[in-house]
């Protein structure tokens, strides 16, 4: 492959490479981002100093095979990017990776390392989790769990928010009852934004050294903030050892956008 | 040596370019700097080592493309620059951007650190708030409101000083009340300092790692240290779980200004 | 030996290289493993930019010459290799080593740095414990006791989890029997996990600034999950100064399989 | 400037250059080193590698520029210039500087930053403060305010130590009575040393992430090291929330012998 | 390989170099090493990556050089090194200094990194402390002073440790005959250790960000964990803010033995 990359690296027509590397179906896509039992990585980079004074057609094909690899492993895992520069000092993108099983994430990231492209990349950082079915909505009333399933407004999203969540020794040294009821306040708090931001959660025990990510994606970073001040007055929110740390903030990018981008 | 290079930058006719990108109308930018729901962004980078050791031509040819850059967004966004070098370990230059929505804020500043110039440049740190309709001004008595509402001194104020703040979980725990009551203590105590020391402040939480971001602009540093005092006495800052880290004290420039000083 | 690495530099042939330099018998590595006494030392390493750079004959030389030392101190010690790119952001490979004596360990360390792989490998950190007598288990129930003995399921294992801890003054200031007592409901809460994670435990006070490195290994990363969130609701953990920080999560790799991955 | 340098070069007559550019009167720069209302900045550099890689000539130019831009601007400033290398692992050199306004201090930094040793020179760290009239000294008895009169011994004092203060919200939050008798309890503890350790205080709230700098000058180091641990014994210490980090401990030099150190 | 260097350290006489530098007689140095009033200081220092890069023949010419340095500087000090490398991440080498003035300690290491050698040494910490007679033995029994007085095992000890303590303002606070009480019941738990693990205690409140400076030496690591955790069992040990962070663990190398792991 690396011996093809080389002989692509001429090319300017981004998109029209890796034709015969079809990305997941659409189905298995939904699966992995709908679905409890799924791994959700987020790897965080940052542009060496020696990207930008490359020249423009080596900048192309670097990305061009950054691109093959991102394609090939969509076959088997979702990836989606963002780009971070100008709005984070944490780094300049980001991928989120979902996958049955983190050696999968682990083969497409080192293999993205190994890429020309990677040879410019500094990991700043990598936070893992995984999707579990929810822990208290089965004792939420009806009319909240209604609530909970209304669809978010459709449309595009441009901002994604990452907030790693620690949660202090006290937390877990409640019992289930106290913590389901801190929990039933926590998302009530929550309900007045679901029409505006979207969130997903991944659960980090052990496998990092978090608790919780939470995962935004808006339109409105207003209704954002607003949805984090009210969160920050529940007493669950006392509880929280670390909130946040990097908070990351960035925009939703096709992988042609982002390539389109970074070619600059 | 400045007088000597203040001939040169007009041999280079600094001035003279992009004269077709005209900066926000002065009273979009009035509006940009006074309204809420603005989005306010603190970048504050350091110059790598190999800035120092291009040579005249280079840097004010850089230099130069860094102002085009500048002036073609001022179109649309309100930028301030700051020089922090000699007064601040934190970084070198701030750039301050208002702009209705923060992918206004990110385009330019990958712009930015795609010129030329922004290969020389660090990020060392972004800070992202909102401005937002008082608080807890309502509650306020009218001579209070009377006493905020008076204008400041006008003349130049060299210094700018930003100060990033997060609030301790129990200050956000509080009833809206007890929270009010201590921000009039706050506010009382800045009363004195209103005609030497301008504020301006921004929302944060959910969009940084911060609560808040104070802004402060002076010509007399000494008042704005009192300031600080007062207001560490109040009961307020007993829930303030960060203040500072980093204090950015600079200087304010203009663009021409800090050109000048970066080309040296 | 340099000389010769270099003759050999050509070669492909990593898996014959040094038939005459023996591991360690079956049954030495074995007891390294499993008796008290024994030192173990966790040397996590990042590559540097420099070695993408190379090409293709020079990194398997350089890897040849890696595998040379390995093998060379696995006479002595036992020498586990890990994979942590794409995984964790804390490096890329990591090394367990388990000795008589940690001078022994020193040497083999020094040896590697001092290698003409070394030479790419920047140090991001080194944990050293000290295998002991299990300290509680003695005043454990016999039922419970038979439990720990029960073996973990065998199999293939792909992922290794080191997670150093460091308890609060407050829990060596408890007496023996609190601790014992609460040691007892940690066990208890890893009992449902033993088959599907195998553990073992070093003891760091005075010898790194920790007092435990726990290690873990397991097919099952969910499984690891669930666990650790149950000891998070024992009583001892409200004892823990720190737990991670950092979490090291890699895949386990032969080291012919390290040296292809790092190949590439 | 920057070409008279250049001629200047090849001289090694360090000391007879700059005889144009007098220095601060003795009379102005007492009034700088004593009076309140005088910003102090302490900025501290690190040497970069490459600077013992130039050859002795490169490096004696350098200096001799160096000297130049000290010289310059010591007509409206105090500098002074200490070696920390060797017994401080914060930086190599610092710079003390005394300005009635802190924009004097930042040309003086910007233009040292700007010179061709400017280039070698990395920012490790810059502390602000202020002068200001004691503020507990009016309610002490007669025979302390005497006490603290007393002028220090004469002589040499080659140690100079530089320890930052943060104090407590709950300092700030006491009342002015209480922190008065707390302050007298403090200095009492120094008396026993006012002979052989000079003191300078600096007020930093605002203006750093600071609220003191203490600067002590001493030939009696272990004189030094007992009155830190008189003061370590009083009341007061206990509202302290940081005390050094970092601790600057370094030699006084003069500037030529500064220069000299650096030019080996 | 390392056979081979041996033979080749011979050609190059490392030991024959500089015998006009005589050391310290031993008396002076075993004067040093055990009385009151004398200053330590632990430097600890990292080989940049360009040294492995040198050929071996510069690298020994270098190494010579070094040799030279602390040579010419022990007619003065007492000078021991350590090999860090391979046990800590803290560091490769370090220099453990005792001079009756710590001007004079400065000036070893600026020499040290002026030297040829000094070029490729990267300054990871420096720790100040001072020798001083013991505060609270003349409160013990006669006993227990007897007991502290016999003399550990001779025979070589090839491990140091390093471990930099603060305590709290808590302890500072009390009075001192609580301390001493608390420090009786510190003594009595190193008492078993005595013959197998020797100790050494600076004293470093104001000359460093450190209240202690705790060194040992043990050929049984295994005992020196067993002293630390009956360290943290005692009362004493509640007051104590840090311990460690770093703790420095090292083989004692003779300056010949150093150097020959260095230069291979």
């Amino acid at each position: 492959m690396r011996r093809w990359y080389g002989t692509c690296a001429g090319l300017i027509a981004l998109s029209i490479v890796f034709l015969s590397a079809p990305a997941l179906a659409a189905g298995d896509r939904d699966t992995l981002l709908s679905e409890p039992g799924v791994y959700g990585t987020f790897a965080v980079f940052s542009l060496e100093d020696g990207w930008g004074k490359q020249d423009l057609t080596t900048r192309i094909a670097h990305l061009t095979a950054m691109k093959g690899v991102v394609e090939q492993h969509r076959e088997r895992i979702a990836i989606d990017v963002y780009l971070l520069r100008g709005l984070s000092d944490h780094g300049d993108i980001m991928f989120r990776i979902h996958a049955p099983e983190l050696r999968d994430t682990q083969k497409f990231l080192v293999d993205l390392q190994n890429s020309l492209f990677g040879k410019f990349l500094e990991t700043v950082g990598i936070m893992n989790g995984l999707t579990k079915k929810a822990n208290y909505v089965p004792g939420f009333s009806d009319q909240m769990k209604a609530d909970l399933k209304a669809a978010s407004e459709s449309g595009p999203t441009p901002y994604a928010i990452v907030i790693p969540i620690r949660k202090s020794a006290e937390w877990w040294g409640l019992d289930q009852d106290t913590r389901a009821a801190m929990m039933k306040e926590h998302t009530e708090a929550t309900l007045p934004y679901l029409k505006t931001v979207k969130r997903k959660l991944y659960h980090s025990s052990g496998v990092d050294d978090l608790d919780f990510i939470t995962y935004f994606e808006t339109s409105k970073l207003e209704d954002f903030h607003s949805l984090v001040l009210s969160l920050q007055k529940v007493k669950e929110y006392q509880y929280t050892r670390r909130f946040g740390h990097p908070t990351l903030l960035g925009t939703v990018k096709s992988l042609d956008g982002l390539i389109e981008t970074l070619a600059q």
